[in-house]
């Protein structure tokens, strides 16, 4: 039996997930742990400013690669993660959080050690991942080994983060070496093998009666891996197909078959009709939530509402639970199943066209740029806010994706988030969209791309402060205003070179975006002047249901 | 029965306390509050950059005023301030934590709305703030102005943080206005204040018996504000005295019966004999912990030890709880004792002379020069890390006092404290130390600190990374490194003005110092470079007593 230390024990596990780089901050309850990550060939150590940024971080490196490490010292610094890791909570991302902890040598003695509460406990911190994590646990010197895995295996099948506490003196421990790879398919049973072709035959027989059949592909069917699945799947069937406003990208939109972003009255009108007409619509890991449904606008009949979602759906009317939701997509996927065209007669009449661009940048303009801007292999990075609401009007090219922060809707995400993406990317430029106000929230993200030789291509809204509020309440408020920054100087006083531009003009813009292409080596920050009371449409849609809840 | 806002009696509340400056970040779910907060001429709103940074200043303010508010949306707002609300109630500082929530009618539909985890509870930030705080509620329609009472009490009597979650629909909801003030003093029954007279008569007696006394007074004399009559007992008492590492400041240090600081090894190792060779140490408030223990390295014999705590202490090597600090640190002053004088020969020989000081800056440079500039009234920030460790050895003159992070010991509070410790202070400076990966963390406060003309005194320690913990592993490891900003471009990236120096000698320091009196309209950032491996003493010590534990 080979014996390794239960670090090494760890370290072999997050190798074998692919993970390279590992993100966090050192304090000296993990120093020992990070000492080990540093001297590590498999793995690179990516120091944030700060925690909140690095759980950002880990989260667009997790959407990026599939999954990720993260890792900070016990209380402070954890506890400084936890908006980001509820953040991938909230919106299914596989995230490792680990904490360098208190030797349980340490904690038998009940000392009032700094990094804690003084209040004669150690578990708060577990007790408060408890609640935004899918499995939280401290390893002990049972089995730390059995411990990795359950966290680990529960982490990449849940697509929910999960709190893995290592006290410092169990990383040197001795264990048994793991003797086989990490188990990360979803179990299914036999009796659900069963149920499986049973649903599926019921999922044929309702579309096969339908007429105006849709498909709605969700943000799941990418964390869950099935893209390439899905898409082949689309166009062998000949359905026609919508993605939800967080599954920008997660199949192919220049297709034929693509009909637009569904998402209620935050879609275009013509999708919105199109998809609420049709007799059948098939949402294929679909996270429900605010945003994806416009508010709860979406008048989806649930008698011809298909779901496939995570161990539960609807089919003919009948809710079903406890069927693993890959094996499900899988089993439809193969079935062969011909789906009858959808006509539409609106053929992307509702897209931009440059004659309707105004000289001074908009939102419209931002977004039809940008569109023209983007190429294959590209992720867009859109930050909460006035930004979010213009992401389904974007037109994207096969393979280019958006990442948006669908329903936790932390201001601060994207920038943080960019680290990560632009770390975990082999290919395609990370092009990010933030506001001012977010922007401030984490601006250290931009010291940490400029320290790991990062490039993405980040376009700053000056519109002087929290503009989405502006439409709800505090038009003129001082609360939604902030302060000025001279953007293009961060980078300087951060130690970095840049290329840095101001633009205000659609003229400007198109320079700017063409003058990033000659300034591929390098980070590129581009302040993007807007008017503070611009919102897009579909922000002003949100604004009028939220007014008429008022009153 | 005058009937007013929920709103409007928590204003009420936070007025009578005192508090001006109502600190915190806008988002949707607070909207409504902070419009009326904005409107309210007995408040000032305060916007920072992101809560983390609102959180520490919040802590800040509350340190100065004694006691503050916090003001932040639900979800991911909320939960961002986590740790500086973790920290608020390590160090026992009361800060009211408000989180403008979902409406109650909102949240009985059930409904997956953003911000939310999506698993259909809305109650995890509750619970994750039971946590850290010593109450925590979600207002409700049946009596939210005995639940704001309750709350506020709790957190002005036990010196720790409260969660206040208010939900949206609560705030124009009509109540009764309060009929009586808030009860402020921690409530004393009969049978309490006999058992006070009696271990009152006890202390004296063990007082009386003793030929070496000195009393130890802790941070908790100041959180209770109880300096003023400490003062006068030590005065009248004729006792020797010295301060915690905590409480620094906290009585009058310029007094011929001030021997200095005490925290075991941390001490200098005069004040240390002279403490420990006493045969009666009286603990006034003193908190237990790592650093004021010196590692535990205190070695003060419990039967020669007085301890007055909250609701607990040792006296006569018998243990007591349930009796409040407050009430019996008065007894105790008010009863006329005489205390005998314990003669110390070293008179100060432990304090630095110039003629010590190297002519490029190491800490005993700042110590000194900042010995020498510090005047009445001003506030010294020490930030966690290095310059933690001087934090012991500064000569204060009277009514000037150290704030610090003594047991939470997170990097980056003290940048954000300064926002609220400068908002709070009627006169006196507020002159800070900072490491740079500490500034790195929070540094978006310096935007706040200008957006609202705050003139703190700011020194940045540039020695090039976490230093504390190339002393305890990885010396030269990158992951102590951090990106090398350009720290004096800081204030013009952010907007603002300031007076900028970079120092490396001794003289240079004395010079920039001397600059700040003729800049005393602005902010004053001064960047101190110092060699990558220099530590203060005390933590020199900290860093054997860990490598022996580790052997």
């Amino acid at each position: 039996m080979q014996l390794i230390t239960v670090a090494e024990y760890l370290f072999r596990r997050l190798a074998e997930l692919g993970i390279e780089n590992i993100i966090g901050v050192p304090g000296d309850f993990n120093l020992d742990l990070v000492e080990l990550i540093e001297h590590d060939e498999r793995f690179r150590w990516i120091g944030e400013c700060n925690e909140l940024n690095a759980s950002y971080a880990a989260d667009g490196y997790a959407r990026e690669h599939g999954i990720s490490a993260l890792v900070t010292t016990y209380g402070p610094g954890e506890l400084s993660a936890v908006n980001g890791v509820a953040g991938a909570y909230s919106e299914h991302i596989p995230l490792i959080k680990i904490t360098g902890g208190i030797a349980l040598a340490k904690q038998a003695k009940n000392l009032p050690l700094h990094h804690t509460l003084l209040n004669g406990a150690y578990d708060q911190s577990l007790k408060i991942y408890q609640q935004i994590t899918c499995a939280a646990e401290i390893l002990n010197f049972d089995d730390p080994g059995a411990q990795i895995d359950r966290l680990i295996e529960s982490c990449y099948q849940h697509k929910r983060p999960v709190y893995l506490q290592f006290p410092q003196d169990l990383v040197t421990h001795l264990i048994a070496a793991p003797q086989a790879k990490l188990n990360l398919v979803n179990p299914t049973t036999t009796e659900q093998v069963s149920k499986i072709a049973e649903l599926t035959e019921d999922i044929k027989v309702q579309i096969s009666n339908a007429k105006k059949v849709v498909v709605l592909v969700g943000e799941l069917v990418e964390r869950y891996h099935l893209q390439a699945l899905v898409q082949q799947f689309l166009q062998d069937s000949s359905a026609a197909y919508v993605v939800s406003w967080g599954a920008k990208g997660v199949v192919d939109e220049s297709h034929p078959q693509f009909a637009g972003m569904y998402a209620g009255c935050f879609s275009a009108q013509e999708v919105q009709d199109y998809v609420e007409n049709a007799d059948c619509v098939l949402a294929l890991g679909w996270l429900y939530c605010e945003i994806n449904s416009g508010t709860f606008s979406a008048k989806l009949d649930p008698d011809k509402l298909i779901i496939l979602n995570l161990n539960s759906g609807t089919i003919n009317g009948t809710d079903y639970t406890d069927i693993p939701f890959v094996a499900l997509v899988e089993s439809l996927c193969h079935s062969h199943l011909k789906i009858a065209p959808y006509p539409r007669d609106f053929s992307a009449n509702y897209l931009l066209k440059p004659e309707q661009l105004a000289p001074q940048i908009e939102h419209d303009n931002l977004i039809y740029r940008l569109s023209q801007f983007l190429q294959s292999d590209d992720t867009l990075i859109l930050e909460t806010g006035t930004i979010a609401f213009t992401s389904g009007y974007y037109t994207l090219p096969h393979g280019c994706k958006i990442v948006s922060s669908v329903n936790w809707f932390s201001i601060g995400y994207a920038l943080g988030a960019t680290t990560g993406i632009s770390l975990a990317k082999s290919k395609g430029r990370t092009i990010l969209v933030v506001g001012d106000g977010s922007l401030q929230m984490t601006v250290q993200a931009l010291s940490t791309q400029l320290r790991y030789g990062l490039k993405p291509i980040i376009l700053v809204l000056n519109n002087s402060g929290y503009t989405i509020e502006r439409i709800f309440l505090g038009k003129n408020s001082s609360y939604n205003d902030i302060q000025e920054w001279n953007y293009l100087r961060l980078p300087a006083a951060f130690g970095g070179e840049a290329y840095t531009r101001q633009v205000s003009t659609d003229k400007g813009l198109v320079e700017a975006l063409n003058d990033t292409k000659s300034h591929a080596n390098q980070l590129c920050l581009i302040e993007v002047m807007m008017d503070k009371y611009k919102q897009p449409p579909a922000l002003q849609k949100l604004a009028d249901i939220v007014a008429k809840m008022k009153k």
